[in-house]
């Protein structure tokens, strides 16, 4: 059982347990917000540690702090950067909105672990003090929405981007295998004119196509920070140019591109780029939800469905009905859209919350797009891997069904028009016969005239004329 | 062309077209508020008449009006519930946030025409005061929302309520034509054990009966009124027993059981009922929706879809495919459905956003509500009687379909076990075999056994031991 | 290290971690989604614990299970209702959209363990087999929205209602300690007639009151049970009254009403209740955040706001702004109202989603309306505590604001009528002066009747004639 | 009282009023789809008949359509262009979900006038047909698509680019007009650092700017049209290049860059850029509902609010309380951006819900995009206009306020760090006392010393050093 040790603030004295690198604000947050179980994401810590870091690089570079303890600063953001000291920050997402407590916690981890280093005590702010030292030049309000940004920025590059591509090249890969195969297209639900399987694909592969266009768009606005804004965006207590060198050194230090936002003022009191990527992501789920949503129908029997494609058995379908086999990722995945959706429903309310110079719903928006990416890229991947690699179709079944289907009728239109082509259709339905046969009957072609007409594999292009 | 008539408000004189029985405050909502085109529904303005004539009555009873004034009120109020004077009510559901505008526009129509039959002169005020006289002991702020609650109450009574039984009596009449028809279910979308289409229709009776209760129950709490409230929830410049007075005179004049709110604060300041009644038509449009969507997958082909339903033939589907048939009511109660859901969330949004005495979105909640139930209660009864009415099945395929199913198999499992059971099952689908040849092959069963275990009749109940 | 052991299903074996009580399906899925971080939630295993329980005992009774093996399902089932194998249940929430494989983990570790206790082997299914004994006549498909109903009711009774119910007695023990003071009353924002601060909080408790009320409406038809229903609703494999058996005893076990459903293909198909109670939890969500929106407004300051309400410092507000306090409790709920808007959201869109005669979004479902009830719950409890109990009002300033206040002016409409008092008011307002000197100025009362009628304290109540 | 005259469809004859352009398939939607209020709106209408008319040229040279056929639909496509014959379409926004019935009751007006025009009779489809020439090389399924891009394109350009323009204009006429007037922030509504009148303000006008370019990407995705994919998006039925000359000649007809898509299947079973195109809309309603709230608050009083600014008195605010004036454009704003985000949650529902070749909520998702459009444009031109022009601060009001409040002392914190400055903020609060009283008395500063050191004007920029 470690002692405490007290840790002051403002308000005065606290009791933290003594081998916690935290101070005095981080202890009141834990105590006074205890909601829920979720804690402030690892990225957007991430995101704060890197703030630290490169302040400490400027600030030291502008003469404003000592090198000595920029360089215990820029050593302590290191070990967090590195991921070691991930229990130091056990703050909640339900917090104050504009995430101060957060951006305190890593303030004082890191003055703490600065000191430690630069052979100081814990809780005596000394050499390395929190606020005037860590946080310098810098205000919760700018500081944490530029977490945000890096921890988004981050989360894209590393997980959604690449199990987005990981999707399309699967699917690409299948759109090859299965060239050449028609089958009978489906709108409204209902018998339609012929397309390929590789057409059906190419449908989803375009779709996401889109969809990583609108997150590519979404991280290019992401890349303006709030850094340098400070309390109200107006700067107060940074140094000339200190918002330009800070994003140029961030830009440096993370790869990214990252540049100083044109109006400060609104990187504090809007999240506008945050609900963009947001909206790009909801894009995403809407592509999933249809995809997913498709090819279980596509797959529906294995008797009494569409039974056009096979999904990979993967489990036991059923605890009652033995041998049942069901489209378990494509109802993973379908679950995850609608979630997703349903994230981004919150960050589109708390983006028109706003109040003045500031909205407090910083902790909700990031914690809501992280997870949004999470579920997004992690469902993808579990999708792709274990159905989509996997996916084969009924060549027999489709080719049965095709040839069964009224609505290659469409081909004479060009023929003999419209009315009489639905003449055709009509009485081979209401007669249960074929349309060869329909048409032979009411006699408005031959069946030599008929059979060139109709070729399904022709019907899936353009016509030569 | 008319010539126009001053007419007087607190900020002045403006014109008004002379032959309008609107006034002054009317005329300037109008010029300041172009957006959009709709305009306060009808139900909203017979609510606010119904309030204008009960407030009349019980002010004269309470001696706060002169009898003849208060006859004049009664008579013009009473032409308004007619309906004769749709047309001086043009003012836009985007307007202030109270619905004062609107308040002040039935207050004028009713003074200009009151002061009329009493021999006066339109725009003099005179006898009749549009504020002194006609919203005498009232604030657009109760007025209003008692009215809300009139027009949403009229419209569940007369619109949403009869729709829903109207479906529900061809629902059940389905359920009656179609009994004992045994057919293959699905759960996954993969086959599986058997129900009978009346036992499937059911579902959708069941979920419509629930609704019913919400909505009944959402309807008990919109009977609370605000009136009485006046201003901010006091009461100010009511008599004492205004508000009491004034429920049991609305009961009366509506045969709708209205009473006081507890609470007039909340009743300005909040509109949670109106969210409960919103909730309600939410949960009737996801029943909605799957209602839709299950039928028009059970009718899909009608020669590669499902095909065990038919849906009424009632338009060409296609503009290019001859003969083609689309089941175009589900698709327009799909689309009311989610239109439902859309509307319902900006009136979440609403009601989490009143502020201090007063919710301002007071006409966007009102016209949300009421534009919910027309669409439902307009989708509900095209549905029913263009699709609903004509529905047929197609017991043979049923039937075939049935037959093939493997989930047939899960009636042995009492007997053989899950495990062997799902062996059978797996061996009939990986060598395309029917069951009973799986049985005997694999041996654990004799055909003998085999069929007097799978009845799929005796499948869609408990079983008799 | 322990060493893998192999188990079985109807895929064939697969390495389980010797040391685990689950089986070959649970493994499955766990390799098979990994997807997010969120486990099934405790509440909902607990659900699912106590339908194996309940059913044992039902088999047992009606003589389908032997009393052995009964016994041994018995014990450890209520040794995971214990919480004693929390470890054992890892799968996540993102799997198969009938929860399934929880139901099977479920099994499986009830198998494993009972066939320990009465001296068998894990991975034999012997003497107990997941199947055949612990899902003994049951499906996934009707346990596991049981199981939802269970884990909602528990989440309700023991979280949500005790939270609400602090939160209502702290307020109205504020009502009473501020009894009898009187402020301007605000509408549209802007200064309106008089009302005490009492007045003002009993909006707060009214509209609390409403929400629960509608949790408790929702929780009457949460007391329907799936159980009986098994595959698709037909109850196939059970013996007759099992269904009544079960719910009959899980009422007893629980002390919570449950009764079987009246239509058990609308329990598998659709989850009504579950939306239902999500829309009361909505409700909440709604009037938490108006509750707090308007707290810190009248909060706000300390110099250059509103200033008439004073809550408690519980921490530094600003990490660069020195001696800032903010409503931080307030911030952490109003995210959390806007969290649970969008978590409903997304149940709304998976209750439309069901198809055929099973809705496949499930453990989502159940997954955010836990959440909802958890976040809601904690952070009232959080904002009580922390925020409400400490609230304080300014006394002073309430008052000099009041006296200052235009529309005390209302006072006089009985007397001098709608269009003088409008003169009255309108000229203290554009010549900076009070109304009792506008009122002489203009000549429409004197001194003495205008102080007469003035009385802000009358004016928070119906008048005496 | 017209007499009807008979058309034709493949379902048989129909009555259609004599003096109506429309055919059988109009009726029959009419006729079986009544429900709401809602048309198909004019740009929709417009975007068909353009569909039209530019499909007759290309036919034409082609061709594959005579001449005089050809000129026949484009006079008469022209003709409905022009607007002379919007009461011919009648039908409503709820029918199919492929919007065929609308198209064919474009193609039908358009055959029958072009049959009148060039002699022939109404109702015979001669000389000129519907189907076999208006709609020649097209289907419902990438006509009616193609239609809604040309519809939101021409929505968004001719309504909501120049709202947002003129919104713009005058909010930074304004910067300009408020140049250097310094106030107090406030973040979490508490009193913060000061900024100028202008920064606050050019936050608005930056937010907007983000919408501007979000709009404008949507507007890039909207120029890929469907046409030349008929049915399922093989193109079966058109010439080679006629996708392709299609799009060439629409761009050069409407002058706006639409161009060939390059997945004709996706083009028709999603509606991606039109989710995107509600996505950048609802970015507008975020920031018009940030912009609204923030100018209400601050200038909520007139004597017991913020008061800061001042918002033109357009109309008397109260029907009980005379003088009042309220923030009635603000309001309006506030709800048409609610709206606005309702109507776009259903499009992105709508937008998951497509179904293999065809997504079926084609004339829900264009009706609210056009309509998100007209509230937004009206709205936000309204609050120009009649709040925006007019706005004006109270800089007495601004500056008392600002010399108050306590968070001028950040600006001592480089000097005397943060523990210092926040112990002299704190003395002041707690005493009632000015900040350089409390640093006197703490003697952490001269009073000399404090006015070098706080001077609100550089406060609002970054220090010189």
């Amino acid at each position: 059982m470690t002692q405490n040790r007290m840790e002051t603030d403002s308000l005065g004295e606290i009791a933290v347990p003594g081998d916690k690198l935290w101070g005095a604000q981080t202890q009141r947050s834990l105590e006074n917000f205890a909601i829920g179980q979720d804690v402030m994401d690892p990225d957007l810590i991430y995101g704060l540690a890197l703030v630290k870091k490169v302040a400490a690089k400027v600030n030291q570079s502008l003469g404003r702090l000592d090198e000595n303890i920029a360089q215990g600063i820029i050593t302590a953001a290191e070990e967090v950067l590195e991921g070691r000291h991930q229990e130091q920050f056990p703050l909640k997402v339900w917090q104050t909105g504009s995430g101060t407590q957060s951006n305190m916690n890593v303030n004082e981890v890191i003055a703490n672990r600065a000191s430690q280093i630069l052979g100081g005590e814990l809780g005596r702010k000394k050499p390395v003090h929190p606020n005037d030292h860590v946080n310098l030049g810098q205000s919760s309000n700018d500081s944490f929405p530029t977490a945000m940004h890096i921890a988004i920025v981050k989360a894209i590059k590393e997980r959604m981007q690449p199990a987005l591509g990981y999707t399309r090249r699967v699917l690409q890969a299948k759109i090859k295998e299965f060239d050449g195969v028609v089958k009978s297209g489906r709108t409204h639900l209902m018998d339609a004119t012929p397309l390929t399987v590789s057409q059906e694909l190419s449908s989803y592969d375009a779709q996401l196509a889109f969809c990583e266009q609108a997150i590519q768009e979404s991280l290019e606005t992401l890349f303006d920070i709030a850094q340098g804004g400070t309390a109200v965006g107006t700067g107060l207590n940074t140094p000339q140019k200190f918002a330009e060198t800070f994003a140029a050194t961030l830009a440096q230090e993370s790869t990214w591109p990252f540049k100083t936002a044109d109006n400060k003022f609104m990187a504090l009191a809007a999240h506008d780029a945050v609900l963009k990527a947001s909206g790009s992501l909801r894009q995403l789920a809407t592509v999933g939800f249809k995809i997913a949503n498709d090819l279980r129908w596509l797959a529906s029997g294995p008797r009494c469905g569409l039974g056009e494609y096979i999904l990979p058995a993967n489990e036991p379908g059923s605890s009652i009905m033995p041998g049942k086999v069901n489209p378990t990722q494509c109802e993973a995945l379908t679950m995850v859209c609608a979630q997703v959706m349903g994230l981004d429903q919150a960050i589109a309310f708390a983006a028109s919350q706003g109040q003045l110079q500031l909205n407090t719903f910083k902790p909700m928006m990031v914690h809501n797009v992280l997870l949004e990416i999470r579920l997004l890229s992690d469902a993808l991947e579990s999708f792709t891997k274990n159905c989509l690699e996997g996916l084969e179709i009924d060549r027999e079944r489709m080719s049965h069904l095709l040839q069964q289907s009224l609505m290659l009728v469409t081909a004479l239109t060009p023929k003999i028009g419209y009315d009489r082509a639905a003449a055709i259709a009509k009485f081979a339905h209401e007669n249960g016969v074929t349309l060869k046969e329909a048409a032979g009957q009411l006699g408005h072609l031959s069946a030599e005239e008929f059979e060139h007409a109709i070729q399904p594999e022709a019907m899936t292009q353009p016509s030569g004329d």
